[in-house]
């Protein structure tokens, strides 16, 4: 007699089917049956659960798919599934309550396939942000001791003096006319070729990544991404059940011939690059890459998404003229921010891109939020109109320059040398390497306990790797806190050598 | 000799396929893979784009699908598409362009399915709030000239002062934590057993949709929803890819019955509720039924989302507690906003649900924009707090009472009775019956034309019924406003009653 104990995934739970083969047994598509309707009736499958699709359950079971097309076939007659070409198999049997009961209801179980497939870490860095016994180095984000709060306000007197009540009415779901022609605006004085027709102003940047993950990718579709990248970004098109096409980076950025063989040999959709100061490298794709990046995708007619978030966050020089600066919105989109160079607490971030793409995004965020704050684009509006966003972000480069510097001297001090920091022209991290093959996410933990987070590198990559590597951020720590984090990051990595040397301790070479 | 013009969908584009039958036209597979080859090389269908599934391009066609697999395979075996099992075909050929050449990119070609199939509406409704020549019957939304700006400026400058720049850092995906505790307290006073732990702060109520339509809908699931509905609910829970079922209601609410034999026959997901001045009837659900539709909820298991963005906007007398108010959080899903009550522009609403579903709804926000703004929570913290939410919705009844009794009785009087009115105990919108069977999209496009707009019923309705009827808000406008706005629609009736006349003039009797 075999048996055999298969857990098999349901939504988010795992049952296990156990099938027996021998005399007695009886045959195996009504074992499978049976195992199934025990879950249904007991009620841990509940009505509107999707059952695994035959050919994979049956994959999985090791048996053939008109075995698994006979167990449900079963089920179906009696009432218990229902299955519908397309749309898959779902429970339809109810278990009444008894009287007064009222079981707690099985959410995992009613949950869509996918929508728990996802990092938190996001979540993980905005939340240990705020924590006050911790040193977020896993943050990225302005430091607060340095936004203009003084004119902030007097704006937004000035908003509320001009606007009254409506400034907080429904707004149109593209935007404020004025703040996309704003945004336009800037753009075409750098030589963009576009108008207040081709901007859509968004919340935030993320937003901007998951309307177009919307708006362009159905199950299977793919993608090619720079890899590491951001990990929102890869999220956003994850959870659109994209296949992503990881494109290698150097110390230039993107290195366009590996893109020129995805391009010749797949379907992709979109290429997404972050040019200026990829994230987590801090990288800048050279002025050479830049023309050819735009060659090739205009060779190959697909469209570039171009994440600039960072591009105002130079320290030591500004990066070359952005895609879209060079070639208008023709089959280049541009996302922006406010949020890396000023903050990211209004929410305030657009795509510029053509008309069509503008439209669908619009139709788009009309389900998502209908629109976005109207307060917060005025006050957008004239953080940009009073010359406060570039005089900020001109006085504060020093500041992060500052911080940078004292951040790669630290963690190289520190650690004498075993974690080794780039120096990148701007954003707000370092990418660093963690000598003698130390595993990031094991440094990780221990970090967290010496009150030290960052974030490791494999949550940037497509396929899991930088494996050794972390990014470590400095634009929200002052030189204190800084040098403490170092410390302390330095000091995880020590107690993480010392234990590998017990576990596994180099031996004295034999006597001869 | 046969001919035959197909006019087949690739995503949003129609091709025409020609088929002829008959000697030396070639086999009807090569005809096939002939006018997409053609399309494909010529770049209007580019690589990406995705064709149809083998069994509705042979259903629309008229032919075997055989026939199609056919056509398909010599495609793919030319390399100009490929099909993967579970992911259907895309094409895979990239015409390179000629060089200095750049043919515009064929957007719709790579929008992904659906991403489209979205009604405008909602848009429309924004865009034309805010025109000059337009008097904006269509509008939902609370009168900016009654916002307490004063007492918000205040509150905003007591934000400024005492968090600085902490209101505009990134925030919990979650939710500001003080913010989070008020929205749970404010409900536990009212008898719900729950805690910060079960609520998440989203954009709008209409972000809490999307949400929950991510987290629990994949493509055929099930949601129950009463007929006439919001139509932002409708459109989330369609982008999904869901089936709606209809639920009918009279002037008590939701028929509960109805509810009753649908989840008796049915694995819907959800039911999708009201209670408190549906949107468009006004109809606030009877104690008695409220009461009825948690226990059969409870009784099949089902979860209830109820939806109370107008809960606070009553005008004649409170309406009965909510169902979260009588059953805590186990099985229903709390759906609020300051939107409807106070204004929409801060972007804050929220979900008060299982912890389960709260986690899950965390993780989907994460991706769709992050967080909410923090600056927008703080504030919204304070409205509360300070007491100004409460004083505000005490002011503003009796003002909107005599808006809704002045636009009733000036659309009896202006129309002579074509137009009749309901009067709705709550929210800001009168539904209406037109006499005669005439259509309010015929008057709609009349009225447009006349400079004044408003919802046609059908929108509101999962099967496009209510053709007869309109929502008109009162709300926005001033005595002044209404009376105009009434005139002008009675007006636009009148024009089309006239038209009708003319066209189909009632004859008179013959002579005998």
């Amino acid at each position: 007699m075999a048996s055999n104990n298969h857990p098999i995934r349901f939504g988010h739970a795992e049952f296990d089917i156990i099938l027996e083969r021998g005399a007695g047994k009886g045959p195996v598509y009504q074992q499978i049956a049976g195992a199934l309707r025990e879950r249904i009736v007991s009620g841990e499958m509940p009505a509107g659960a999707r059952l695994p699709p035959e050919r994979r359950l049956a994959a999985q079971l090791g048996v053939n798919r008109s075995t698994v097309v006979t167990a449900y076939a079963e089920l179906a007659s009696e009432g218990l599934i229902d299955g519908r070409v397309g749309d898959g198999t779902v429970v339809t049997y109810r278990q009444e309550a008894r009287a007064g009961g009222g079981r707690p209801i099985p959410w995992h179980q009613l949950f869509a396939e996918g929508s728990g497939d996802l990092s938190p870490w996001i979540r993980e860095i905005l939340r240990t942000a705020l924590r006050q016994d911790v040193i977020p180095f896993a943050a990225s984000e302005p430091s607060p001791d340095l936004f203009p709060m003084e004119e902030l306000e007097a704006l937004t007197r000035s908003v509320f003096r001009d606007l009254g009540g409506d400034a907080l009415r429904y707004a149109p779901t593209e935007g404020i006319q004025p703040l996309r022609e704003l945004i336009a605006e800037r753009l075409r004085r750098r030589g963009a070729d576009v108008t207040a027709a081709n901007v859509i102003v968004t919340a935030g940047a993320q937003q901007a990544l998951d309307l177009l993950a919307r708006c362009f990718l159905e199950p299977g579709a793919e993608v090619a991404v720079e890899s590491p990248t951001y990990v929102g970004a890869i999220q956003a098109f994850r959870s659109r059940s994209a296949r992503l096409v990881g494109l290698p980076l150097d110390g230039d950025g993107l290195r366009v011939e590996a893109l020129d063989r995805v391009l010749g040999r797949r379907a992709v959709k979109f290429v997404f690059a972050i040019p200026n100061f990829s994230n987590p490298t801090g990288h800048v794709l050279s002025e050479e890459r830049r023309q050819r990046l735009l060659d090739l995708t205009r060779r190959y007619q697909v469209p570039v998404i171009e994440d600039n978030v960072y591009g105002d966050t130079w320290i030591d020089r500004p990066p070359p003229p952005s895609l879209i600066e060079r070639a208008g919105a023709g089959h280049v989109i541009h996302v922006g921010s406010l949020s890396k160079a000023l903050f990211a607490g209004l929410r305030i971030g657009w795509v510029v891109a053509p008309a069509p793409v503008i439209e669908r995004l619009a139709l788009n965020k009309q389900i998502a939020d209908l629109f976005s704050g109207g307060l917060a684009q005025w006050i957008a509006l004239r953080i940009f109109d009073s010359g406060l966003y570039d005089r900020h972000v001109d006085t504060v480069r020093p500041i992060y320059r500052e911080r940078r510097d004292l951040l790669a001297a630290a963690l190289e001090r520190e650690s004498s040398g075993a974690i080794i920091p780039n120096r990148p022209a701007g954003a707000s991290f370092l990418w660093c390497s963690l000598a003698d093959g130390i595993s990031s996410r094991d440094l990780l933990s221990q970090a967290s306990l010496q009150g030290v987070t960052f974030v490791p590198g494999d949550v940037f990559s497509v396929e899991g790797e930088e494996q050794c590597r972390l990014r470590v951020g400095f634009s929200l720590l002052n030189k204190k806190g800084i040098e403490e984090g170092a410390r302390r990051l330095a000091a995880a990595l020590e107690t993480l050598r010392q234990r590998r040397r017990v576990e596994s301790p180099v031996l004295p070479p034999p006597l001869v």
